[in-house]
């Protein structure tokens, strides 16, 4: 069954099934609010509150239609014996509207988060698509998140100084931050329910709710409780044929009484939704043009050009939602930094300030979790040399930025790591060039005896959280991402000029290099590492794994020793991991726990790290395979981890994200894609088409070209902009090695910046590699 | 229609009805577990780990009949449109068992939390009531709590040691405390299912889940996941008529797969379940005959001589559940120990450590809570006092006792007053009597201008939080509190023989008297208190109420005054504050948030503290009138808060437990009780029935016999177990006014305590006290 379709014209997607596999989600969001909507309507949104969340609303979002002397019936059920004369979920950049025909009534349901503000919105729109007159009420429900803690209270009333409902939060603290939330309307009402226990009858349902089972209004009665609180509107329509009513709500969150009034008053002014709706459009389109893929690959084009920023839009604003993951900032820093440059300056002057005094930056702020991580600062050069290779801005070198205090091993804290206090930055303070150096210099005083770069709690795989506990093991993959980040600091060096400090990092990256080669190779791959005991992990004497798809891929992406060398572990990789759903990331899983290994051991096989294609790792396969010219092998991988992969459509993905993983073939639930939006793998898959299959990169120095087409693929136009200039590049495939600009023809892939705001530029490439 | 009905000669309560006004609860526990279940059996659990609580099981705990060639059907179903042939709900003394019966199969569900450990056990029996043979499946099934933190991971399979399954929590943390569940079950199953998606299928329900919808087995396939673990087993049944095939299940918590095995292979032993039956009725009978009551009023007979002190065991072994109050367990102390005096003394031991060492106590432990109370130490004598009375054992005065650090003040923390971190006791030590008086020294180092004590951030009046915080703000009612004490505190030392002590403490005691009557007295009644900014509260002068029921009570309690001044005030309270549904609380409600009063204000008008019927004050008001002969009042004041109230039949308590309140007549649900079990009312009816009614006194010399009977009990017979004597004490009213034991006749109200197990008294009381 189809489930939908891409509607590149009003840049949609167009929900068609009502029941995927599983609820196809959408994250509507600005800087102070993010929701989740599935194609119901239903879902969750927070607001922050310093380094914390407030539950602004949990779960249903619905809406009742009762007609007079007729049916009442719920818009937006599950139930599978619902049904409706029409149905389509609209999911847009920045909205969602669900559309809804029953017995000649058509209702659509629109839902945003606006650009600023702790509030979401919802219009809800009901036309008269008979030939005759329909009357009754429309009544929109949402679940208001009122009462914050445990044993405290929560109130709801009706409002008196704005059109709707006000809910307060009575805690102990008498001033708890945002403790009132505000149900506005700009349509009047003629009866209200707070209490879900009212609302459904005590044994009742949203489904089957005991008050409307007749004609009552509602009970528009106040509550004081602890929980259970809703907030549902009655709205009367009478229409005639072709006649639409249209009401607006806003559901936002407020310090006080008369703030929530004000804000209440402001965002229920006529055009506010319509507004809000156009600057949605606005904003999100903003950066739609900044790349910009024409290529025979349809689902492709749909994905870069729209879907993937859009995703990749939600890490740079909320991180991973529940968190900001250092690693996961910095990644999505480098694939977002032409989308939006000047927030990447900003996201990198904040990253850094998440770096202890000794050079390890934290695990992940907000909240900050004191786990024992060694990866931090490998990810530090890609994301500052991306930044002065997209915006050619050195400045920023030279801000000056405060440490969190210490070193980071006083912080660790293995018995209660999450914690939720503020960070106060300490006043010592020093440039992004220093930062750097310090994070460079750190890992390489973190090494173990074989000189590779300690284990620790953990690297990019956070279920190997035992392996390094006691100071010993080592990780092979992060000392492999640690000459990756020596070469990008290299490269920094030389754009600075500062080329008398290189001796010395190329100096220790040979090093690293060489203890590589001694202790990380077996037969034919990269090993992961060592634990703590000094047994390899990932080697074919391993139990457990013996083969971990990232040390090969990083090696690539190192440019860690010859290339034949990297292309035989590839190979083996290639061989060893493939499987219907993608690449694996290790194999074979783990089946047996080991404290001296971790949570990967104890989970089952192909979930997770232990065995699942977990897309972020694909993604660096595509990259690598293109820097080895495998432009098979990696438009292969890419199409196999996307929602129409053929020989896995029943994955449960929305095709407008992209998946965290899929369950690995040796697990019950094989293919399936349970998590989605929230992965690092967005931004990986976006540089993977951009800057390696299209090879379109951004150079200190100007854009450089290096693509790496698919067989059947001919040509491809990608329009990209950079440094103020829109360059419309066209990649011809004809067996020839040339550029070709304004009638000129030149030679290499380097197109140097200059002044024009547009230029048209055609590549002849060959058509295969070799 | 009819709820239920009282079963004396089983110790149960029969709940008929499945659908009462809302779920009817019930508590089992131990020490380290405590469950909730409904009259459909679901609720939730959780267990022990340090000072905090880990959540075992949450919500649905279903049991499901598939019949071969026929339906598959829910037993246990919320909704109105399932039926069966027949359905009873025995809520029994540390168990609970439904009973069903659908097409000639009868269903007996069992559960307990067994004597010890972190567990809830569960007993199926299926019954063959037809007269032909009967086969299908009955599936059980629970949802335990696996993943325990938000971005953690869990996992379930098949156990391999033991029959049944298991569950392992995989956090960050390698060695979380307790991370591993079982599911243990004494009978073989022929396929099971861990995951509640692959159950109900993705848009599927509890109700119609997608699995059961066929013939085929459920998955059997293990399962790695974020969250919805379940745990359903397939037990196949055919039985003759007459037949019956028995199932046992086990949940519990351990700490690793090896303790996890050992517990699911002991609790699944043949007989265990029913051991734990016999121990649980056995633990629970053996404090039943401390007091047995025979009154007229049969429904009272019931609730003292069962009901009540079940509900105050929970209280004496979980607090309020969520946390356990100073001020709770004192109260809940002084009313349990003639129930279990050993634990009394360990009780009275504990909450002491939890006192600063300036005398004041913390708010709550278990969690720790820092908000400025200032009310903890008035409840401290009470509590010593009624140890001593009931045990004679003046040993317990020298026992030395750590304090919290420091003054109370310097914890307290408006901003984030709940803290998770369990206390550490200093070295410094002193005996009981030291702490004692330390409390009654520290209250009168608390007093503001007016010689009152200071209200800080709240009293007995949780709500009231805002009132005092500048700390100027003065309580009258805590005044009041401190004067009852310091008569306490006078009796500890006459008892103690420390007579010299007492002229400090019985010149401090005027000086407050003194100062309530200066400060304290409104026309015809006793004011709350004083804000910080110097406004009355609870006067005719004040906004909101201008009356609080509890200065009344108290007044009286505390022998405050003259006789006719406090009845005058009595007689102000009955007539200001009675409804239908009792004694309010205060009257008029507030109607207007107040910053400089608190929650209080904000709550609507008939919640909680704001004007309900909070039957924890209407207790004190039983006691009072008793202590002034009010023997009507007394007795109807009881009636009222009771179930059975015909004029609030519809208020949705449970006739086995005591609620927190009803709400008042000034609220839109009015009448209502929406929270039982958790309060300190139980303790205060307990003793209001026992000691002022029936007027059965502990004191350190012996029983004393002061009754306050209602106008239409002739005839009353207590047992009361007394320092290992069982007094039969026949209260008969005749006009006249002496005691008769053996033929004796005597006069005054002490029986001394001597060495006799049986001693048979009649008392002759006159039938109207005036």
């Amino acid at each position: 069954m189809e489930n939908g379709y891409f509607d590149d014209i009003r840049k949609e997607y167009v929900i068609t099934n009502r029941f995927p596999r599983r609820e196809w989600l959408n994250y509507l969001w600005n800087r102070d609010t993010v929701a989740v909507f599935s194609q119901f309507g239903d879902g969750n949104s927070w607001s922050l509150i310093g380094h914390e969340r407030r539950s602004i609303e949990v779960g249903e979002r619905l809406v009742y239609v009762r007609e007079k002397e007729g049916n009442t019936y719920l818009i937006n059920s599950r139930s599978p014996k619902a049904s409706y004369d029409a149905w389509e979920c609209h999911v847009g950049l920045g909205y969602q509207t669900i559309h809804w025909e029953l017995h000649g009534l058509a209702v659509d349901v629109t839902f945003l988060v606006p650009s600023e503000g702790k509030a979401i919105e919802e219009e809800i729109q009901v036309s008269n698509r008979s030939s005759s007159q329909l009357e009754g009420e429309v009544i929109p429900l949402l679940r208001p998140s009122v009462a914050l803690a445990g044993h405290d209270y929560g109130k709801a009333e009706k409002a008196s100084s704005f059109c709707g409902l006000l809910y307060s939060y009575l805690g102990y603290h008498i001033s708890s931050p945002d403790p009132y939330l505000f149900l506005a309307t700009d349509e009047p009402f003629t009866s209200f329910e707070v209490s879900g226990e009212r609302f459904r009858g005590h044994y009742g349902t949203y489904e089957d709710p005991a008050a409307l089972r007749d004609d009552k209004p509602l009970s528009s009665a106040p509550l004081s409780s602890g929980s259970d609180f809703i907030g549902a509107l009655v709205f009367p329509y009478a229409l005639k044929p072709g006649e639409t009513k249209t009401v607006h709500l806003t559901l936002g969150v407020a310090n006080d009484e008369r703030e929530a009034s004000a804000l209440a008053n402001e965002f229920t002014k006529p055009g506010t939704f319509a507004k809000e709706m156009a600057l949605q459009k606005e904003k999100n389109e903003a950066y739609t043009g900044v790349f910009h893929l024409e290529s025979p690959d349809k689902t492709l084009n749909s994905q870069v050009n729209l879907w993937l920023k859009r995703q990749l839009s939600l890490g740079k604003d909320w991180g991973r939602v529940y968190g900001k993951g250092f690693r996961d900032v910095t990644q999505d820093l480098t694939a977002f930094v032409s989308l939006d440059t000047a927030c990447a300056r900003q996201r990198l002057l904040t990253i850094l300030s998440h770096q202890y005094e000794d050079g390890n930056p934290i695990r992940m702020y907000e909240p900050d979790f004191y786990y024992p991580y060694n990866d931090g600062a490998v990810w530090i050069p890609a994301a500052v040399l991306t930044y002065l290779n997209e915006s050619g801005d050195l400045s920023v070198m030279d801000e000056k930025i405060p440490y969190l205090p210490g070193k980071s091993k006083e912080h660790w804290n293995l018995a209660d790591a999450f914690c939720y206090t503020d960070y106060q930055g300490t006043s010592y303070r020093e440039t992004v060039y220093q930062h750097l150096k310090k994070a460079m210099d750190y890992l390489y005083s973190s090494r173990g005896e074989r000189g590779l770069v300690l284990f620790l709690g953990g690297d990019w795989n956070d279920s190997m959280n035992a392996v390094g506990l006691k100071g010993k093991g080592e990780s092979v993959w992060l000392t492999i991402a640690a000459v990756k980040a020596y070469r990008e600091f290299l490269t920094i060096l030389d754009i600075l000029g500062k080329t008398e400090e290189k001796p010395l990092y190329e100096a220790r990256l040979k090093t690293w290099q060489d203890a590589i080669l001694s202790y990380g190779y077996d037969q034919d791959h990269w090993i992961y590492g060592y634990d703590d005991e000094g047994r390899k992990i990932g080697a074919y004497e391993s139990e457990g794994p013996q083969i971990f798809l990232n040390p090969q891929t990083w090696a690539v992406m190192a440019h860690l020793t010859d290339e034949k060398t990297l292309a035989h572990c590839m190979d083996t990789a290639e061989k060893e991991l493939i499987c219907d759903y993608g690449y694996r990331q290790c194999y074979p899983s783990y089946t047996k726990g080991d404290d001296h290994i971790g949570r990967i051991s104890y989970l089952q096989p192909g979930m997770v790290e232990n065995g699942a294609v977990y897309c972020h790792g694909v993604a660096f396969k595509i990259v690598a395979d293109c820097m080895l010219g495998r432009h098979e092998e990696a438009y292969r991988s890419l199409k196999m981890i996307r929602f129409d992969n053929p020989k896995n459509l029943n994955n449960g993905m929305e095709p407008y994200a992209i998946s965290n993983m899929y369950i690995g073939p040796d697990n019950p639930m094989a293919g399936y894609a349970p998590m989605s939006w929230i992965t690092g793998t967005a931004g990986w898959f976006y540089r993977a088409v951009t800057e390696f299959i299209c090879g379109i990169q951004a150079t200190f120095h100007g854009l450089r070209v290096t693509p790496c087409l698919p067989d059947d693929w001919d040509q491809v136009t990608c329009s990209r902009l950079f440094r103020g200039t829109m360059y419309h590049i066209t990649l011809m495939k004809d067996n020839a090695s040339y550029g070709e600009e304004d009638g000129n023809i030149f030679s290499g892939n380097l197109i140097p910046v200059d002044e024009r705001k547009e230029r048209y530029i055609r590549f002849h490439v060959a058509s295969k590699k070799d």
